[in-house]
């Protein structure tokens, strides 16, 4: 009965490092900003990822910034590139309603959350590190 | 004996993951900035306490920024507002120093931490997250 | 038997704890940005440095701002004194290469890493708090 105990306890202690070491290894990036520095926030996330390939990582956009994110935005062919080194873009639907943002004019792949900073939030609780450039 | 053992040992271990739980489910906004940095900090937190309604918030405000909360402030009404939704504002005592900021200036229901960023640090160690708008 | 599973697991347990603790009073701090911005990160740096006496700290700079790092920087002074209180100053390797700054250029004591935000995201993950001017 004791044996029996003990194991459990060490699969719950045990599961829960592991679990903690996977999420680690995951990384948001703030995007909001001028121009310049949204183009910078994308060129470091594709950096960083060359570096730490088994790195999941998303960069979350939001305030006037979501406006970036359409299909005839400049910065198209580096979102793109972006996107297709496995990096996610995520825009923050408040901002698209305030900036007028309708989810079909966005960039395909780019996904919607609710509340880009309560995400950025919620994925520090999940133990991915915040990055803001 | 062994049947102690085992007990107090998982006391110690759920207890520490229920903690864990309950600092999380804190916010701190760095506060610093122009005018225009200021108000979005207030107004994020405010959008973001609707959201996660059961989650503590703190700005935590330095820097020239602190000259934002006196009661002659034209940002009464929003930092009023703010409070009335259970925000706190804590603002910083050195920053206060090089301001001339007195604490008989501030708007009643604002604290002073003896050093902002010391503060947010500490928050981080205790759990709670850090977004800096 | 049980008795020796016991401890072992205690001890995974509380030293767990124990390096969780110590890891934790460890700040980085991000230096990037202007010349009035990097000024107030290094004088940040040093009055936390005064409050929190047993913490480790390292300013990690990157972008045009390891410009600013080199032997002939009006920052020189500033950054003599802070490196002397035991802050670490770390230069990013890529922006390096990107500015032409060499590692013989750098301040006697500045330390280079070879991508700035990984090491910053790696600090996180080894339990530093993060902290962004």
């Amino acid at each position: 009965m004791y044996r029996i105990k003990l194991l459990a306890l060490s699969f719950i202690f045990f599961s829960g490092l592991a679990s903690a070491e996977t999420v680690s290894k995951a990384i948001v990036i703030q995007g909001n900003g001028d121009k310049p520095q949204f183009e910078r926030a994308l060129k470091l996330a594709s950096n960083m990822h060359e570096v730490l390939t088994t790195s999941k990582f998303e960069i979350v956009v939001f305030g006037p910034t979501v406006k970036l994110l359409t299909e005839d935005s400049d910065e198209l062919p580096l979102i793109q590139k972006v996107q297709n080194e496995g990096i996610k873009i995520v825009a923050c639907g408040r901002s698209m309603t305030t900036d007028q943002v309708k989810k079909t004019d966005l960039i395909a792949g780019v996904t919607v959350t609710a509340f880009g900073a309560v995400h950025i939030v919620n994925r520090q609780k999940q133990g991915w590190q915040y990055f803001r450039p």
